[in-house]
């Protein structure tokens, strides 16, 4: 038996309550051993678990190559639960407690080291919010999504609408123009919206907000704001803000009042200075990335928290619905804590997304976000679906465990996308082949979580890194290719699916073939995607969608959905 | 290499701030490959880690017989953090990411799986607070530790102070018998109290709160109370109240009026009722252990939380340093990161201590507690020096494994103790063996953390599990054997040592002895403990403190405590 992969640990992504009454538990073990092995959870209230024990049989879920994790589902009437694993492996028996694993076990002294879910405290529950099931969100680039403004002025603006952008272009992109499409944009399956920042900032980004309540002239009027959050309301579409609180630009009034005053401001421990002033050729302060122009915010102080989250409530009181919480990592997780309790205080359905690329599992415990930007899953459809670097079994390895790295209902509040402002479009990654996005799109759509699209996708836009991902979009429309357009309104109605919104999902490799299976209780879609030579796949029920199928063989960068009733 | 047994993970034990600008960094490896492995740690800024990166060797800090934990302590400039691990092992080179284990690394795809610490922002680092350096607790269950006022009602009184107590007898002990006896304490050595409930109760221990404002008779007046923890202070004793927050008693106000009005009261969701009205004959509601008398208080309502929260507050308001949270993991922690909150920003050095027998790293991020009742050292003191159940190997192997659970700063804030009132007494482990009751005091107190000691210890009292442990304290002084009373005393002197306070541990077993060192920047502390057949072992230092040692070899139960100066 293989000790060295044997991982459990109590309230974490491997025992949690799934709902009031309702844990999940998870056993990590070896996945090269995972034949031989038959593993059960033993259970009870724990006052009584020296006394007794229920016994229920751990299920496998999931691999991910190297590990494979056993699972359980206990719907309890006492909350109070005491466990440990019995293990049978080549006919010998183990057990895994808090002591480790040993070859028995002495029931009467459990209470020293069975494992505990102590209580299922209902406030202390990750709860999947209703409206994220079937969210399909777009993210605007403003400057470079529609300009539906043409009376304002526009001595700002530094090229011609078509012309391909440079890092400090401006093209003249509004809000106004943005509520123009909400029509076009509900028709193509969007009912949710992400917008890159929208409020006073000196770049075309917006990202160095120098004020946090005034509107960039640039992208229009407060009002403007009011009418795009009123029709898209209208529409029954969300408008999630991205919400730039890790630092601002030093042009912001208190940060210049530090400039000018030094240590005697008032603000100056609203910043983290070096020095008794700030100096912003030297940049003598924290600031984000190597932006000296755009100085960090000192979440440790309590009256700067205090500050910033009366921002986020007055945004959300403005009538945005959902905040996307910009470089959230490098922000203090007290400010997160007591941002969420404002927020979810005055608009409980208000999603939480953080911008973190790395580990996440911190900030995805109930008390901070309810979700984060999915950069690992990104990663993966980069390397199997546009460069072909991995298998389909290593693309299912990876997606799985990140699948298991997170509650289930914290994985249903990802926002899983392919692109965006950040990185080069994924069509570049591609190498321009529409296939290959298509069939990325695809599996984005019916992976657990929130799809975005990054805007002009629909065309689809093509760019490298930043700032050429960043192009504008072409109203003419002549630049779309008609038969990929309807392709990807097929693929976002998918998410219309039952199964695609809360089904359970499963993921597996079969002879070169990656398989995403979501399963509600009657019935079971399958999506299989190829990026390997052709394969025979007979299809077992009603197709949904599919490209480079002819009804019996899947060819390379072929996608194959299909739908079951069950038994 | 064993990929199986490789585990990090940032902002966790194995990724943590020790200051404002130090992190440390652990990797856990197998222990029987770990004489094969060299590890080193790669690092940067996390902006930077693409284009170059420092080398760290990282160093053997610790076993637990199935792993080995490597660790690197970094202090950094600039406080955004990106690493991966570099290891050979016979000759090959591996990278350990948060992609996991490969054999090459592409170092400018690393923002995409670096490991990270994004910010170390100094609102969210734990740290020690300083008086608990030198803290020795004392725990006294009042009925039973001293009687001071004889002018008080005393019908309550079950049987004579001598007499061996029954579960619900009342032995007369009260708040002033503790005042008078502050002198006493600490000329043993003890500069702490921790203090069983104090408040309105229909028992003897006083968990089943039914006035959290009132001190319970029979213990003495609010006034009596304030004059112990005035007296207390004036020696510079600081006193921990064990708080009930869990339950109270069925007749707190509240539940007795949702027992009077049921639905129609305004407490009623102030508990966990099943039906109209809580019925105290059936239970029909959530509660303490199986025990009926004592509801469960439904800390999901923020009505709740706040109510509790202001009883916290008003503790520390009365005078009490610390609180010790009773049941403290059936709680929410919505509850508790609202209640340290409040603490904190009244009294920043309250230490507040949950009661939580199991798994605790999630009550000890920095949000919660500052520390725990360590059971599991309590655990392995029992099987190692009382019943003698485990080798020296085993116990420095499970002590490791608790030390690599949790922070270096949170494990100098656990309260460690051989046996409190919920516990048999340790002589009664130890089959009445005061030699084995010292060499385990002695490890207490030189272990990480705050040694607390149940009262009595000194004479040493004896007694079972509950009522049996809170057997009165013999004031006559008869049954105190001088000759343990005086090594007792010199072993609580031990934490006057700048090395039991504060030096860096290291615990390993070697020929069958148990090793303990202490080592700050100019020392080194070591205790050696035998619980095996007599063994040679010549001192190198000044010795603090010895039993069954004779110069040359330590004997069965025997203890070497010495001193050296270091190069």
């Amino acid at each position: 038996m293989n000790e060295y992969a044997l991982y459990h640990r109590p309230e974490s992504e491997y025992a949690y309550a799934l709902d009031d009454r309702t844990l999940r538990i998870i056993l990590r073990v070896a996945e090269n051993e995972r034949r031989e092995l038959t593993v059960e959870l033993l259970y009870n209230n724990k006052y009584d678990f020296t006394k007794r024990r229920n016994a229920v049989a751990m299920k496998f879920c999931a691999s991910d190559g190297v590990f494979a994790y056993y699972g359980a589902d206990v719907t309890l009437t006492d909350v109070r639960f005491a466990y440990i694993f019995k293990i049978k492996d080549r006919g010998k028996t183990y057990y895994f407690s808090e002591s480790g694993l040993s070859e028995s076990y002495d029931f009467t002294l459990a209470y020293y080291d069975f494992f505990q879910f102590p209580f299922i405290n209902p406030s202390d529950t990750v709860k999947r919010i209703p409206w994220t099931e079937s969210a399909v969100f777009y993210q605007i680039f403003i400057d470079r999504f529609c300009r539906g403004n043409f009376c304002k002025r526009d001595d700002y603006i530094t090229q011609k609408w078509d012309e391909i952008p440079k890092a400090k272009s401006y093209c003249g992109g509004d809000i106004k123009g943005i509520t123009q499409k909400l029509g076009y944009l509900a028709e193509t399956g969007i009912n949710a919206l992400y917008l890159t920042p929208v409020f006073t900032a000196n770049s075309n980004h917006k990202y160095n907000v120098s004020s946090y309540s005034i509107v960039d002239s640039q992208f229009g009027s407060n009002d403007d704001l009011c009418d795009l959050l009123d029709e898209a309301h209208a529409r029954g579409m969300r408008v999630m803000l991205d919400t730039v609180f890790n630092h601002c630009d030093y042009t912001h009034k208190y940060f210049a009042d530090v400039m000018q005053k030094g240590r005697g401001s008032a603000y100056y421990d609203w910043f983290l200075i070096d020095g008794d002033f700030p100096d912003v050729k030297k940049g003598n302060y924290a600031h984000f990335a190597d932006c000296k122009y755009m100085p960090k915010w000192n979440t440790n102080n309590a009256a700067v928290r205090q500050y910033l989250i009366g921002i986020a409530v007055a945004y959300l009181q403005m009538g945005f619905d959902d905040l996307r919480l910009d470089v959230a990592d490098e922000v203090s997780h007290t400010m997160w804590r007591e941002l969420r309790e404002a927020v979810k205080a005055i608009k409980p359905d208000a999603l939480l997304l953080g911008e973190v690329w790395h580990e996440n599992t911190h900030y995805l415990r109930g008390d901070e976000f309810d979700g984060v930007m999915n950069y690992r899953v990104q990663k993966t459809f980069i390397d199997y679906f546009a460069h072909g670097k991995i298998t389909a079994k290593e693309a299912a390895n990876r997606l799985n465990r990140v699948l298991m790295q997170n509650f289930e209902q914290t994985n249903a509040m990802m926002l899983n996308f392919l692109d965006n402002h950040d990185t080069p479009r994924f069509l570049r990654f591609c190498n321009g082949d529409k296939d290959k996005l298509l069939a990325a799109l695809c599996a984005l759509v019916l992976f657990p979580g929130m799809p975005c699209i990054f805007y002009g996708t629909e065309l689809p836009l093509d760019g490298g890194g930043d700032p050429d991902c960043r192009r504008t979009f072409d109203w003419t429309l002549k630049s779309q290719d008609k038969a990929y357009f309807a392709r990807y309104q097929q693929i976002l109605a998918l998410k219309k699916q039952k199964c695609a919104q809360t089904g359970k999902t499963a993921i597996r490799a079969e002879n070169g073939l990656l398989i995403v299976e979501r399963e509600s209780v009657d019935e079971r879609l399958t999506a299989v995607f190829n990026t390997e030579t052709a394969q025979m796949f007979p299809c077992a029920g009603e197709i949904l969608y599919e490209q480079n199928y002819d009804g019996k063989t899947l060819k390379s960068n072929g996608v194959l959905v299909y739908k079951e009733k069950k038994e």
